[in-house]
């Protein structure tokens, strides 16, 4: 690298510093102590009743436990007195040993961990081996959890004495704003919602609030339980969400500087992902679709602000990144999953969860939908756009790229008797391949727009979505469409399903049909707070619901 | 308790809270790493080779382990640097997780706790179980530990880094003075040793001082490691030393207006033990022969400091404890342990640990051995001394009282044909019941002395001491009946024992014969640093090895 790029990587990284927020604290006290029991009717299994709203357990000897409720989610810490209840004359005679399960949802406290299988680290789980020494005392946990749900578990006192949590209280943490944005109204809302839809569409929408405030930390975390990183696909959705429902940019800003100041290679391609402690650093990976997503950020909070400085210190950055994937189209300017990128670098497409979904076509799209953003933020910061050699020609205009790219498209993917984009050999039918194809503008029209993502949202072969990411994306395709009440009819459906599941911020990955459904092959290595869930607030407004 | 008792208890605990000591610190780096491997030859089970002198792990994965050994003991607390090493691109993307084992000696880090069967509890087993979150961290263990060797465990990390332990640093605390004493130089040594023998009391000598040191915090604690309690029994022979080791008298004095301020009752019974922490409290039970020597403990803190106050100030406290003892002696002054004290109260004997041991004949010495102290110190003191009723007669001076308990002492329990005092209906012969005779100045003659110790000491059916504890008073009553020889042999070979076991601080628990015994069920039950233990630096400059 040279020494003006280090300079200047340098200079992005004290940007963010800069920008570094200042985290808002919040006490909360318990609603009461919880007793649970499994529940066939609850979707997740478990059921909890309060018991007693005081802030204070019964006296626990042996193995014995207590759930303490906070009656909602947040990011922070816990503090709480233990006191030692002595059976005889004799004082605590000894340390006590405690386990403390920080819970985001019941299951994180009624279940086990003893058999966790995920292929993610162990040490994610929520849970933390203390050892007390002296009674009373107030013992601060200094770590970070994400939690609604404490408890508490004796792994040994002494037989001489018991003892008793005592005012547990949270600490909750987050760089936005503690009053959440106007409830939604419906009053100039063009369709029938029934009251129990109303009540539910204002449970959804204050969810993705407080999915969204238990999220936005020091940068935009994907998830304040895990892994707790800056990743440039979830950053533009609570971005987004930011800046509608707590009109907060520098968070936005400060994220963006930070992937520009920590480059997956020399040539300036974009990480996935970035660390920020204990200083900020590159991630280890870069994800295709995710370093284009990079410009439409870029656009979004420029048009968001109106800070052009910003647009232009980082538009270079935003630009640059389809140089690192133009010669994976073809001569045919069919996108090529197994290419290789430059330096041999294996190319690795997110796109979604999914494992059996075939992202060619909508890897093709999302290149569109970028290189359109990029265009426009040419426009809107007056600056030159990119040329790139594709297709075998050299130093082609962004423009005549743009439209080869989605005239290819149609020609390659859409399979017209079906009225519907199609992937791979098998001519697979998505989801995925479908929004992103209607979000890049592919289609001729609107009606082959709705037509797609209908056949696609129908057809029971389809394959569907696994994150709440790409049931976003779907969600904004059918507003792109016009499909307002599909939109509608599917966040009711999917985010009000993990409603009905109990949540309290919304989750990583979520299937209705199998909750206990895991990316990572164990319920207890999922996010229940997850920043790529947090858009139906956004969504909802953009139907006209506020 | 009457207004003025409370004020005087609590003037008590004002004079103890002024003489707190500050705690000394020295920072200890670690020898190096060893690895350690199961032996034969040595009589823990276990050897341990130093493999680099660095202070720094390999890089540790999966589920291994490193062990430091600091190459001695103390008393404090652990810090360490904790790196991430990665092992691609990726920067350490999970938390760790470690579990931390602090051994006293070997066996505390090779062997697991999992099997741990002692009746007393888990909670004082030396490991602790932490979480690190970013890289690199200097991280410092909040608890203090007792301990030679830390381990640290991999419990997880993720697939993408391993962990490196580098600089441990271990703080170490007492408020006894890190000069040791003048070595052993037996220059006036009235007898023959050999060179190894000179060695090994040389080596005995330096581990005395170093348990001494590492049990003097901010009171006399019986065991850093566990429980960390200030016991009378403990306390008068540390006390002893520390008069002798370091000319630390305030320590004694302290801990003397501790017990004073916090009896176990209203009527001023002293607690066997109490609890500095949070605040001071008094203990859940009290001991027969514990609350007796407080006495001696007295007057061998007056006439090693020559502070008349003091004496005068607690005489009083020292001098009623018989009150709740005498009517324990029937009409014929035979001491009956099953009776029962003042207020019904169970009466609890110590004497040592040994479970086949009869006290009646040890107890009833004692107790003439505490009461000449009380005489001593009133006549030191220029106080009158107390009178008891006793024997089924009231008022009796306390001069009477001794001279009469002395001789229904030999009544009872002398067995003029074996020349050795027995107790109980079978006559048993103990270390306890002749070396406490023999201290509280029972025989008429040196030569009974010797006699009735060397009885006790070679019959093979002799009950023998458990306890250090009573390892001591047997060398003291052997120095007390001019059995030098046998004191110096009993040395060499108790405590020389641990020291071929490997001991850097002497046991609170130990039989060469059967290394693995502990009179809690558990060999990890037991501390390795422990205050009754400490006194062979004391008996052997009374020996004239100074």
């Amino acid at each position: 690298m040279t020494q003006a790029s280090e300079t200047r990587l340098a200079k992005f990284l004290q940007v963010a510093e800069s920008l570094k927020p200042k985290l808002r604290t919040r006490l909360d006290k318990p609603v009461g102590v919880v007793e649970v029991e499994q529940c066939l009717q609850a979707s997740m299994g478990w059921k909890a009743r309060v018991v007693s709203d005081d802030s204070v357990s019964k006296t626990l000897v042996g193995k014995e436990q207590v759930i303490f409720d906070f009656g909602g989610h947040r990011t922070g810490h816990l503090s709480f007195d233990i006191e030692a209840i002595k059976h005889g004359i004799e004082p605590a005679d000894a340390p006590c040993r405690l386990k403390i399960v920080f819970g985001e949802i019941l299951n994180d406290v009624c279940e086990s961990f003893e058999n966790y299988s995920a292929w993610i680290s162990p040490s994610w789980l929520p849970d933390e081996i203390i050892n007390v020494d002296d009674f009373p005392s107030r013992v601060h946990i200094p770590r970070r959890h994400a939690f609604r749900y404490v408890k508490f578990c004796v792994m040994s006192t002494s037989s001489r004495y018991g003892i008793r949590i005592k005012d547990p209280v949270a600490t909750a943490l987050t760089s936005a704003p503690w009053q959440d944005p106007a409830p939604l109204s419906f009053e100039h809302f063009q369709g029938d919602l029934t009251a129990d839809q109303k009540t539910m569409l204002r449970k959804i929408d204050q969810v993705s609030i407080t999915t969204l405030r238990d999220c936005m930390q020091t940068v935009f975390e994907d998830g304040p339980r895990r892994d707790r990183r800056l990743w440039i696909g979830d950053l533009r959705l609570q971005a987004l969400c930011a800046y509608d429902a707590f009109q907060d940019f520098d968070l936005a800003k400060r994220c963006l500087y930070l992937f520009a100041g920590l480059p997956f290679n020399d040539q300036g391609l974009l990480c996935a992902c970035v660390y920020e402690k204990p200083v900020p650093l590159a991630g280890g990976n870069s994800l295709v679709d995710y370093s284009m997503l990079y410009a439409v950020t870029l656009l979004d909070y420029v048009k968001a602000s109106g800070d052009m400085e910003t647009g232009r210190d980082l538009f270079d950055t935003a630009a640059r990144q389809f140089r690192f994937y133009a010669s994976n189209f073809d001569e045919e300017l069919r996108y090529d999953l197994k290419s290789e990128g430059v330096d041999g670098l294996r190319l690795v497409h997110f796109v979604d969860w999914q494992p059996k979904l075939i992202k060619d076509n909508a890897e093709h799209a999302i290149m569109i939908y970028c290189l359109k953003a990029i265009l426009e933020l040419s426009q809107l910061l007056q600056v030159n756009p990119p040329r790139f050699d594709i297709g075998g020609k050299i130093d082609q205009p962004l423009e005549s790229i743009i439209e080869s790219l989605v005239h290819a498209h149609r020609m390659h993917y859409y399979h017209a008797q079906r009225g519907v984009f199609v992937s791979g050999i098998e001519r697979q039918i998505s989801w995925a391949g479908n929004a992103w194809a209607v979000l890049a503008g592919v289609p001729e029209t609107v009606e082959q727009s709705q037509e797609a993502l209908r056949v696609a949202y129908e057809d029971p072969e389809s394959i569907v979505g696994m994150t709440p990411y790409l049931h976003h994306y779907l969600c904004d395709a059918f507003i792109e469409a016009g499909l307002q009440d599909l939109a509608l009819r599917h966040i009711l459906k999917y985010w009000g399903s993990m409603i009905e599941a109990g949540a309290e911020t919304f989750f990583e990955a979520w299937n209705p049909d199998e909750p206990r459904s895991s990316p990572y092959g164990d319920l207890h290595a999922n996010s229940f707070c997850h920043a790529w869930s947090c858009t139906p607030s956004l969504l909802l407004r953009r139907l006209g619901c506020a």
